[in-house]
């Protein structure tokens, strides 16, 4: 085959795997924003049909052929064809080797396991939820030693969300985070709050939702591109870079749940909106691994967001959108507001402080799960250990503790880690940027295209393009080190909480 | 092959047309609620192939071999699928002789038509609209050609919403409305109107999606299974008995245009959450006909919403949604509101009366450019003489008059006398509906769990099982007869305005 032939026909099949994941990404951010309850059934009829036409798309004999092909004249490709090639074979060779009926059946698993988990987080029933994970577990490590029987089947996974990741990596990682953290968070735990009792009453959702779209402004998310809908936890999704969607819950009682879930997502959103449009409905068409992403994320949300001088910028949008509630309100008060850290049992509302253990405690779950030293019927006990350990708190029922997150009744062993990994690249990614952007006159002025020029440049346009370890080379011109991170929370909360 | 054999590959047929349909309807109802302004170009290539590759499973040549199959052993099937098959080789038939090319081509075309359309009517510009509606009425005359050469090709699209409506039969109906109403409206545009100015004021949105919600609940409208969202037009769209969706639009100085849109949408949701279960997922597994679901739909606005006994139900619903608003206003008072007829140049926001005179123009306008005694380039004139002749109105720009509905630029020629048969159908329903059932009663109590029942049982649960023809003389023992429409309007008119 020529090689404007096999360009071609590589570009053919990554268009037709985007439009099924294109379809199945529009019907589950439908289902978690606008779908009435009993929708589900028939989602999962159309989600199954569709990916098992993905699966018979990517696993093809043609598609087996078409790549063998490509890998064998790499050389000739242009560099991003070449680059997807390398990709979309790492998708097939994951694929292929899980016979279909097998993938059919843990589809099935994974529908029935998210209405389980919901209802057993609703009754605070683990009993029932265990079943289910068992089998997720098992099902899991049985498909990564189908996938590298070479390896042990955590580290596939843990690669699979971060391309590089395993074990050695992580226990080194988390083994700095605990020695240079944990007594820091027991000093702050120990340390006089600030008082924020003005920020208690009520913040109407009208009034949350006007909030919520000044600052996408703010942060320049193009509103013609991303649209910010409501859902019951936030998140991000995107299809391509002219179609992206993050969501929030206002609660009218909390301000800044919402608030810097926006913050959070809108981080998320410029990285999709910032991939170039070359890559665009290819398998490189995306932010690069999880880990990235996070840091896209947890820089927006606080090393910028949560910054006094971002504050200056903030408080005038706060007192716009609440007349009369913020207007003797100092940045510095506001400033330590949005920074109290309090060891907490929820991943999801932690400060940025102690985030970083909850991931720890659920690491630290998952390979034991993966190495056969703990049961799945040990978690809750176990779980509540590790709280006790790192953080000092216990949760007093499950639906608080090992109940809480939605990852393990999809399947996702091995993404948590990114999320902190995340946390620790944006640390590094900051102080480079540092060095050419004034991030604080930026922010002072409350607008973010000073910093998004850079994070584009050094980040966002590559898409898959650079690999997390050579992203992080290229963008910050070292290997990733994570004293970045500890440096920073050290340096910021000690001189909060003056240590 | 055995029948139980062709029965299972019948609906496996079915499920893999559904999946399809689902997909690109939730894409479409993502695109009117929720979609940012830039996503267009993305959507368009997902839809593009998920199209095309429903258009290959319908016409492929095993789908050819099984609908043969199953028609020549049609008696040896049960029921439900006998009346599949014939459905599905009516689909296949009308779609297989269109050429795929010409099939992708028209596809492209209405994209275009839609963006040009939009643009047009926004600039009041219908010359830049012209050629792009010429090319849709060429190329649906042609497609009715290769559907059914003996036929003329407005009554082939006719049939197509409306199975068995044909010229002959509308110009019947039509020149009894035209006799029976336009003496009427005239009578009444020259009657006192009453005073309505104590329902001017601002209604907040939250407030008004409060009400709507209360609306819902009081026609039994399953919030489990519907969901109410928000868009620029008011639709409904359906996926199965457990996930319908309708939506509405809130303006802030008009209560009662999202107040009975969400009535007539709700009409529309009772219908599709009525279909049996045994029919979900194939290709009878929704409304018979564009006529018969409108006749649930203005059944519900006009004859039930519109009624006086509803008012009762109704009043303290306001004035809870918006209090003090409506203390002091009687049923009677309110009555009258919701019932002004007046003349107007919008279908979309005309009263019941003169609705279907909207209708005929547009039919005899559809049914010109067909014949070719219409030029596309005539339309505008032909328009305002339509209006000015049934109406007594004339539009000052094409925005408010030829380009004011969207279905030409999809293509829909045919569509628009459904409503008005739609509103017939209703009338007749009622009247038979009126003989088992205290109708007045359960309005008055704001509950339409009796009525629901009476129009599950006679018309919703059959789903496509029988025919428009069929469903009218089984529910209510006679075919259908315009009278109970024309005679329903001049009773409540002339005691409205006391003629």
């Amino acid at each position: 085959m020529d090689i404007q032939t096999l360009t071609k026909q590589l570009k053919d099949l990554q268009r037709r795997l985007h439009v099924f994941g294109h379809a199945m990404g529009v019907l589950e951010y439908d289902a978690e924003t606008a779908a009435p309850r009993q929708s589900e059934a028939g989602r999962g009829e159309t989600v199954g049909l569709l990916s098992q036409l993905r699966y018979e798309e990517l696993t093809s004999e043609g598609t087996r052929e078409l790549l063998e092909s490509a890998l064998a004249q790499r050389e000739a490709l242009d560099p991003q064809t070449a680059r997807e090639a390398e990709e979309l074979h790492r998708d097939f060779k994951k694929t292929v080797c899980i016979p279909k009926e097998e993938v059919v059946a843990y589809t099935v698993l994974v529908n029935r396991a998210s209405s389980v988990w919901h209802q057993a987080k609703e009754n605070n029933d683990f009993a029932s939820f265990r079943p289910c994970l068992e089998e997720l577990v098992e099902t899991s490590a049985r498909f990564a030693g189908y996938q590298d029987s070479g390896r042990h089947p955590y580290d596939v996974m843990l690669d699979d969300f971060e391309p590089g990741l395993d074990r050695g990596y992580l226990d080194d990682y988390f083994g700095r985070l605990r020695k240079e953290l944990v007594p820091l968070i027991h000093a702050v735990s120990s340390a006089t709050q600030p008082d924020t009792g003005w920020l208690r009453g009520s913040y109407p959702a009208a009034g949350q939702e006007k909030l919520a779209k000044r600052v996408m402004a703010m942060m320049r998310v193009d509103e013609s591109r991303c649209a910010l809908g409501r859902s019951e936890h936030p998140f991000t999704t995107n299809f391509n870079n002219r179609d992206v969607r993050i969501t929030t819950h206002y609660y009218e009682d909390n301000l800044l749940s919402s608030l810097y879930s926006v913050v959070h997502e809108g981080g998320h959103a410029l990285y999709e909106l910032g991939v170039a449009d070359e890559l665009q409905y290819g398998c490189l068409g995306g932010g690069v691994s999880m880990g990235v992403h996070e840091s896209q994320s947890r820089l927006c949300e606080n090393m910028l967001g949560r910054s006094l001088p971002f504050m200056e910028a903030l408080l005038p949008v706060l007192e716009e959108s609440f007349p009369g509630r913020f207007r003797n309100v100092t940045p510095q008060q506001l400033y330590r507001a949005v920074n109290m850290s309090i060891p907490s049992l929820i991943r999801t509302e932690a400060d940025e402080l102690t985030y970083s253990m909850h991931i720890m405690v659920r690491y630290e779950l998952e390979k034991a799960m993966f190495d056969g030293s703990l049961k799945v019927a040990e978690l809750p006990y176990a779980w509540s250990e590790l709280y006790g350990k790192y953080l000092g708190v216990r949760p007093e029922k499950d639906s608080e503790g090992v109940l809480q997150d939605v990852h393990w009744s999809g399947g996702s062993f091995g993404y948590f880690p990114s999320y902190s990994i995340g946390s620790a690249y944006a640390a590094q990614f900051y102080d480079a940027m540092a060095k050419d952007v004034k991030i604080d006159e930026a922010l002072r002025e409350g607008d973010f295209t000073p910093i998004n020029a850079w994070l584009d440049d050094r980040i966002h346009r590559h898409g898959g393009m650079l690999k997390p370890k050579e992203l992080m080379l290229a963008a910050t011109g070292k290997p990733f080190d994570a004293s970045h991170y500890t440096e920073y929370l050290k340096k910021k909360y000690v001189a909060l909480y003056q240590l």
